[in-house]
């Protein structure tokens, strides 16, 4: 059975940290690809399989608020949504947790265009919009 | 005199592209940062003189839309002007073009909090708001 | 009890690939880091604590031979180990394996310098020295 | 006329620094590419389109010796020169200096395999060593 949401743990790595000694802003990006990526292959079907079979997901939107700083070491959970599919895009939501205390660090999201592997849109619906739309039915 | 709009040319790294053979989308928040501190650069004082005399800029929210891929070596124009400012925070507005051919590529800005080198956010001003303030009066 | 072997896994990234389609060759330096922290936690104190009782760990030194490629979602075993240890620099050696195979990756080490938090060298031993010689003997 | 040597200017950006308040070592492998890029560049011929006509230079082995730190917006000269050729792989030896002093800050090199697009080895010689050949002639 599917699972709508996707909580994926991992840390804050030395070289994700900068000079003010915090999480530097534009790592939160690779957070969230990991919780995509895990939401996918919590699903039953990995990102690098839909890849491979031919669907890409280029981002075309990406936004993030930064609520409360993190730091090296500092276990985060970092939950994954869908908030919006259609035929022709997908917008996957993320929020980022401090582990120990439950309290948010960030919230933002990535809106995604569905491309064949030529970069080329898929305009009327394709093999992964299919499975993600079943999921949320 | 004061520079209103700064360019600052550059080009894209190997480590950079992904799998999909472009410019991966997290690496654009540094293309921003890039342009942001040539920015306080080219109008006489840099943002590490800023931070040493006690005046930081955490980024409180990020947001970017990619419109055309951007591959290896190529050159990219980072333009970036100041979009929004208050006593309390910043707005840096960034667009990035292809330089060969003045194409845009992505547009997006980054929101700041002024704080003190202990993360305290200065609510009643400081040098680095006058600053930017006096540049377009 | 002390552990002087320390397995930490891990996924390659999608932001970790580049045109080649493989993970790019400096993200191996992070895993490395990885392993580095991973292996003070495990042993009981966290790497993140002696920087803040004032003991830095500086790279002087990095190597790494890559033996096979790594692609976006691979499981990965980062294996990290002291492999020298002076008054004034320790040597963390690093293997790589695929964790489906148990096939090395990459393997490599890093040099650090002992410093205080001004970055001055500790010349006559150190409590994280001392930590560490206690592990091997 | 070929260039023997090649020095490509950059600056210490804020997300390549950490918490230690200097750049981050992994970052190093990124400037050694970027001067590596520029080597062939400046020699006639962009990496770029030596990938396009089916050539790769995978790295197998990555070594540096940090010798000075480098804090944020500091400038750098990337000095690159091809330091050992066979029919099979080329090292590219590395130096980066402070662009202000002259001091050398680290110095290292990358060794790389000579691949088809399909990650095969070349074994008979290529193109691109043919090329790097005759520039030491």
């Amino acid at each position: 059975m599917s699972e709508a949401k996707c909580i994926t743990r991992t840390r804050v790595r030395y070289g994700e940290t900068d000079k003010m000694g915090v999480a530097y802003h534009a790592h939160y990006l690779n957070w969230f690809e990991m919780g995509r990526s895990d939401f996918c292959r919590a699903n039953g079907k990995s990102f690098a399989i839909w890849e491979s079979e031919g669907v890409l997901l280029p981002v075309v939107e990406a936004h993030c608020r930064y609520k409360s700083p993190l730091y090296y070491e500092d276990e985060i959970d970092i939950e994954t949504t869908v908030t919006k599919l259609t035929k022709v895009s997908v917008v996957f939501s993320n929020r980022i947790f401090h582990a120990d205390t439950g309290r948010i660090a960030a919230e933002g999201y990535t809106k995604h265009a569905f491309t064949s592997a030529d970069g080329k849109l898929l305009r009327d619906g394709n093999p992964l919009y299919e499975w993600l739309s079943n999921m949320f039915m």
